[in-house]
């Protein structure tokens, strides 16, 4: 099972995730988590260069690109493999915040960038995928919080409209594949939402157990 | 104007580029010269991880992505303002290379590897292609002797099926756009090249000055 967690920063993507894990991992579940980009050597590199506030050249399109690369070679050494022997992948983004961040976010189109990320994954798509939907101010001001010491990354530093249009296309998405995007609250307390997630996943799951038994 | 040269390694692209900008110089026309993977400090960092013989877990699809990241950074930092500017561009490899080499080469298939590519130029194609073509077995010669010293890298190591399918992969482009792409024998004389080549070019010029005049 291929679950995803989509949202904008400091929607608490990383609590519900280790939260998440925590539960599967409980019940024996093998767990594998990632993040994008990132997760493997090359992803990591390609993190490097598109979060570091310095790279002020890099062209829209280029960004897009990247993103996809770290994505195929993150599907090739850890989520097609963990699948493969029937593991559970939990991915923090992927496919959809492609076509949010960069596809809506910088105007690029949302089809052009869902079709080289079709290229990228093969077209495999997540089980579930679990938005984290909150407004732009308040993503902002946790961000904000969050970043007292450390200061923004390079998109972190894009404005209020930017993250609108993120949004928008985030919810879009959902209301497009309602069976596989979940939206929920993310105002909601951490605990709450540990519970609509853990509702959420273990339905799927028992679902998907029932259908193989 | 925008000149692309493709050809398997050894075909005697960069002594013909070198050529080919002096004459250009000597009638004081502005050139520009850039290279694929590279030419633009993000360009050159994933060069260096494409070609990079260490770099063993590189998936195809990667490698295709990042490929097309390095040239959508190239055109935006360098080929489209030169080209705006009135000068001549001269790239060595550029589209044909990847749907030659990612795309037949690899087999992650043509048409793929031709859209992703379009996404990362916005469709921009070069004037006038020079495939300096050449056997496979003439090229891996040319490039064993060359690199006695410094070894294969990454893509050199491959085998000869594989540069077989690129080679194929370039005439069939040559024969699906004869206006764009000029096929030269790559087994004649640098000087019989230069000669050809010199035609070629001074030919389009004087259409494109003929046209604009």
């Amino acid at each position: 099972m291929f679950i995803t967690f989509e949202g904008l920063d400091g929607a608490g993507k990383t609590t519900q995730i280790a939260r998440l894990r925590r539960r599967l991992e409980d019940l024996g579940t093998r767990v594998v988590m990632t993040r994008e980009p990132g997760g493997t050597p090359i992803g990591d590199a390609l993190r490097a260069m598109l979060l570091d506030p310095g790279q002020t050249s890099l062209s829209p399109h280029t960004e897009a690109l990247l993103y996809a690369a770290s994505r195929a070679q993150l599907l090739a050494e850890v989520i097609r493999p963990a699948l493969n022997e029937g593991g559970i992948v939990i991915c923090d983004r992927y496919v959809d915040a492609s076509i949010a961040y960069q596809g809506a976010g910088l105007q690029l189109g949302t089809e052009a960038v869902e079709s080289v990320n079709a290229f990228a994954t093969g077209g495999l798509q997540p089980d579930l995928t679990i938005l984290m939907d909150l407004p732009v101010d308040e993503s902002r001001h946790r961000v904000s919080e969050s970043l007292r010491t450390t200061g923004p990354d390079r998109i972190e530093q894009r404005d209020a409209e930017y993250f609108g249009r993120v949004r928008k296309a985030f919810r879009e998405i959902a209301q497009y594949e309602p069976h596989r995007v979940v939206v929920i609250d993310a105002r909601k307390t951490p605990e709450e939402l540990e519970q609509e997630i853990w509702y959420l996943v273990s339905n799927r799951l028992n679902i998907i157990k029932g259908i193989r038994g």
